[in-house]
């Protein structure tokens, strides 16, 4: 199989993680997402738990404008520029498989990257946050997961300028109501045809 | 495999009816297009013609006024009417696949169907228009493609009051820019893991 990178993006509770995991394993190359965040720390001089959070923390608007005030970067800033060039060295080195972090934006001039994005039904993502993840009750699963997606789609569009979740920015967006399995079964099936 | 029915909606120039016919084909089912129609305008007492072309017709609005000022069905949501009847009777017979005409609105309600929507770079799609179907020059391509797509999303969104190709309506929106093999592999893949 051709060099690949496979970029998933995912609603909160979809199952994306996983998917990623398992594709990866397919198909014997690494998935990165602890990893990836170890590497930014490092990098950046960066705590791992400030980095591991920036997709769903937002900077707050007091904090914000003393940065732009200030003529500097934000922390927030500088924390996706340094993980985006980690993004890019991981990319380059060799195939493998990379959850979340805007990095299907971050590849998006590579030829080799496909872009995958997975989304579910709320009825299946009440299911797995509170019975798989055990994040949140049954009572507060929804408005838990619409604020989980809220700050996603917002840490996307800021750092992008694009739509998170819009189809056209992706090659194959799947639904993981029947399951995590037929999606990576439809995913490995759809890289190997092209890279194969 | 369990019972089934795939519908593919599609962008014109993305190979969207060739991908139902191979996928058709793999899975030993049928695939309804023409039939459809033939079926429908037997029972309407419409033409073939006028069934066939319905989802890239749009009604005039002068003659559209008369019908509904003479308190009568149009002819178009006769024919859409026929032709909706026809898509679940066809369904409940056998497994198969429909391609276009709404179908996945007309069986939203079916446990056993999944949706699909095949989209594709405009590049790869003046290619297919240009050279695979002939049905215009290179220079012409473009006006032509976008013209038959807000045909066809007219279409949709009057006939269903959704919005035609947005991802949430569609179990697998899928790219075929890297060809129509990959798409088919993927979604067999992906129907064998729900249904299989």
């Amino acid at each position: 199989m051709k060099k690949f990178v496979l970029t998933i993006a995912r609603e909160h509770g979809s199952g994306g993680r996983i998917i990623g995991k398992k594709v990866a394993e397919r198909l014997g190359v690494k998935a990165y997402d602890s990893e990836l965040i170890k590497y930014t720390a490092e990098k950046s001089g960066l705590s791992e738990e400030f980095v591991g959070n920036i997709e769903t923390k937002k900077p707050t608007s007091f904090l914000y404008d003393l940065y732009l005030n200030a003529g500097t970067m934000s922390i927030y800033d500088q924390a996706y520029i340094a993980q985006s060039n980690t993004i890019r060295e991981l990319a380059a080195l060799d195939s493998c498989v990379i959850v979340g972090r805007c990095a299907d934006y971050v590849l998006r001039n590579e030829e080799s990257c496909i872009k995958i994005f997975i989304r579910a039904s709320m009825e299946s993502r009440i299911d797995r946050v509170v019975n798989v993840y055990k994040e949140t009750d049954e009572k507060s699963a929804e408005r838990f997961i619409k604020n989980m997606d809220k700050k996603r789609a917002y840490y996307y569009n800021y750092n992008t300028q694009m739509e998170w979740g819009k189809s056209r920015n992706y090659n194959m967006v799947l639904d993981s109501s029947y399951g995590t399995d037929p999606c990576v079964d439809a995913i490995t099936a759809y890289l190997n045809g092209i890279m194969g």
